[in-house]
């Protein structure tokens, strides 16, 4: 541990050990999920920044014939899995049991889950924009959702988040009249700043805002069965 | 592992290793903090929740000669180190270096790094619902907050958070009218339920509603120097 004035605030750092990589177990996944033609993404976020909502209005625009999955990563409830099976959806439950992220062999045990391979399957991480950025899931590709609510200045607190992450989807931009403290265009310039190839959404789940450009997003990245 | 059907879902447990306990160093140092005359608490919840307004209302409110102290638990930044600066509170910032939490390895040195003993001190906690709830950070209470805009569905999902607190903030009350969906009812059923003891306080840090009441019970845990 180190102590230091930096801008006249007193500073005790804290080096933690290297959590456990699973980064070539996540590569390894990655290359065996492309084998069987299944893409997937790993959403992550906040408690409340609308994940399960994000992920319903997705699959709404995907076309019919895709097949798809989700995992709910979720530490104790099944609140975020009964809400994708009142919609229809074929979902897994992944009960963490207090652990506060997911990795490879949990996604390994949630991939059995499944009845058979889907053309694309969305991992819903556990609520926190912390421990989830610092484990690969072995998704393809890994969006963070910041909600307005939560306020603008979330990149100098949770860098990792938006270092790892493919996407920024700042969600609940409907309620932007109500909050305007909420910076976005310094939002923008610190996540960019940070991580130039980060693509940045706004939408709303509400009102469907910038889900069909999200949609394009998602889509580009290559599903079986859409041309 | 066990794999199990739930109410149809299909539910994938993992049990965790117990996480390092910190509970007797935690102990020792609310025993040797109550010697030296110091009342400690501890705060917790998600990026956005209002920790960092919250805190500074209830110093406000306190009488001037009580002498206060705030450690700042942040990933990287020094931020809202920055916003007690500016409001001439005495603080200390833990850089965690990634960790999602603070321990009392952590306190101990924050505490060294003021210069001398306060009346009263806040620990302002990772922005996270999950880990900080599984160390004890040896203060003598702890409070939790929950923001409206979150959603009122936490309980269920995070139960730990609310296990370990000794309040429930429900925090941007201002925003209700906003949030139709948000079912404050149920939310104090469900935390009353899996936490009879709880105290549950509504507040705006924006107009200062509730913060009064939140001070006196704050304040009812023996602050030196407060009749």
């Amino acid at each position: 541990m180190e102590s230091f004035l930096e801008n006249e605030i007193r500073v005790v750092s804290i080096k933690e050990e290297v959590l456990a990589d699973n980064k070539n177990a996540a590569d390894a996944m990655r290359d065996s999920l492309s084998e069987k033609g299944t893409l997937m993404a790993n959403v992550m976020g906040s408690p409340g920044a609308g994940k399960t909502e994000l992920i319903l209005g997705l699959l709404d625009r995907l076309p019919s014939n895709v097949s798809r999955g989700v995992i709910e990563g979720d530490i104790a409830s099944t609140v975020d899995s009964q809400k994708m099976m009142e919609k229809g959806v074929d979902v897994v439950q992944l009960r963490t049991g207090g652990a506060c992220h997911i990795d490879i062999p949990m996604v390994e045990q949630a991939l059995d889950g499944f009845d058979g391979e889907h053309d694309f399957v969305v991992i819903e991480n556990v609520g926190n924009l912390v421990c989830p950025a610092e484990f690969d899931t072995g998704a393809h590709f890994s969006m963070m959702l910041l909600s307005v609510p939560e306020g603008w200045d979330k990149v100098l607190k949770y860098p990792l988040m938006f270092t790892v992450s493919d996407a920024l989807v700042i969600t609940k931009c409907d309620l932007l009249p109500f909050f305007e403290d909420f910076n976005l265009c310094s939002l923008r310039e610190q996540a960019k700043a940070l991580n130039p190839s980060i693509e940045i959404f706004e939408v709303s789940s509400k009102n469907g805002d910038g889900l069909n450009e999200l949609t394009e997003w998602v889509v580009a990245h290559g599903i079986r069965g859409i041309a």
